[in-house]
């Protein structure tokens, strides 16, 4: 099944709203609060979130949505938008261009698009299920790497891995070329343009990477929960994105002990 | 003493040069070999200091230079350059276009002018003892921040932190608002913005810390060692950056325990 047109424009639309707010406050002097899972937010995160649901409301009243900041709706839709206005809001609010709009859209649980955008490079990502990945509109495809001692690795930050996720992280690390910090999605688009081989990342909600899905699985790659497993909006939050399937298959062995 | 207005010129070329011979490698599939310090290199760090001491070479043969790839001359001399082809060979690498050249110049021992210059998004900054700091030819000022606890705080990555350094640091990290990784130079330069409040980094060399110290100086930050001692080319590798004094002497009382 081809995916409607209709859901593609809107997906599209909605990323140019994201990003007209988003760049009227960047390097602007917002106020930063601080929310219940003591990840900051600002005026731009809810403004731009408003401005995407304003256009699934209009056009697309009988979809679901799950945001970050303004909660879901209708999740048992046939459709399920699946968005983050802000994806790397640390980054946004120090000034640092390398945060993204991520928009998913999952029918009946598959997700079947997904845009990365960044709105200040002006650099958006479009994955849809069964197509190439094009990033302005060009094609791009991963790199291989055949084993852990030739990946470059992003995770966001050493602290989204707790406890044993750690313990695991650490095996993995330990086995890289580089490992780096400092991503949110923009490394999952830099993996998918065949610069970085592996991102692995936990303590994630659904919103931060559902969109992130059909962009990697289009440009060749493979993302997966830790265990191998297809991501769902139920997953535990673990996520291991590969370009090679054979690199991913080395993270897992590796996160597993 | 004002500082000869062809030195300026000088390191703009430089800068010039640096970015042309950047913006082609960037994104490309470049060689990245490994140095003896275990950091990576590429054909596009080496050709673009070659660019660099060649414009020294022809109008400043007397200077000394100081450079990442190429090694130093005439470390004596009244006025010596300090160079990063591309500081953050990690990010370049990666396809992140947040690294920098870093063009630091010392009279006589004293920091007297700096350039941090990101090629890809064409933003530089221009620092010169005893004058405001610029971005792109605007002036720029950091922020007040009056304690730790409103501190957004940078380090390039956890891993540069060593033993005892390491445990100074978590000290530091555990006190401020938010800790962040991934910036390399970058980083200073979002501080002279007013987005970020502190960058504390060890296992430096004086190419990766000399050119930002006019930066951040003339952009009404303080920058020295964790002693509070300011920084030479002898320095140890340790820096803390803050744009404002109370939070800089704060970073100091948490980094001494």
């Amino acid at each position: 099944m081809s995916l409607d047109p209709a859901l593609i424009a809107l997906a599209n639309d909605m990323a140019d709203a994201a990003g007209t707010v988003i760049r009227r406050y960047f390097r602007t002097p917002v106020g930063v609060d601080t929310k219940a899972d003591e990840s900051p937010v600002t005026i731009a995160d809810r403004e731009t979130e408003t401005a995407m649901r304003a256009l699934i409301d209009r056009r697309r009243p009988q979809d679901g949505v799950l945001g970050e900041e303004h909660g879901r709706q209708r999740l048992d839709a046939e459709y399920l938008w699946v968005i983050d206005p802000i994806d790397g809001t640390k980054a946004f609010i120090t000034g640092m261009p390398v945060f993204g709009t991520l928009i998913g859209l999952m029918h009946r649980g598959q997700p079947v698009l997904g845009i990365i955008d960044q709105p200040i490079l002006r650099e958006r990502w479009l994955g849809i299920a069964g197509q190439a990945t094009t990033m302005n509109g060009q094609r791009i495809v991963t790199r291989p790497c055949p084993s852990l001692d030739k990946a470059f690795l992003y995770s966001t930050a050493p602290d989204m891995f707790k406890g044993d996720d750690a313990i695991a992280y650490e095996r993995v690390k330990s086995k890289v070329r580089q490992p780096r910090f400092g991503g949110d999605c923009y490394a999952y688009g830099l993996l998918t343009m065949g610069f970085a081989d592996l991102v692995i990342e936990a303590s994630l909600q659904p919103y931060d990477y559902c969109a992130v899905i059909p962009v990697v699985e289009g440009a060749g790659g493979t993302m997966t929960d830790w265990q191998g497993k297809a991501l769902t909006i139920d997953s535990d939050g673990r996520v291991v994105a590969a370009g090679d399937r054979a690199a991913h298959k080395a993270a897992l062995q590796a996160l597993a002990g």
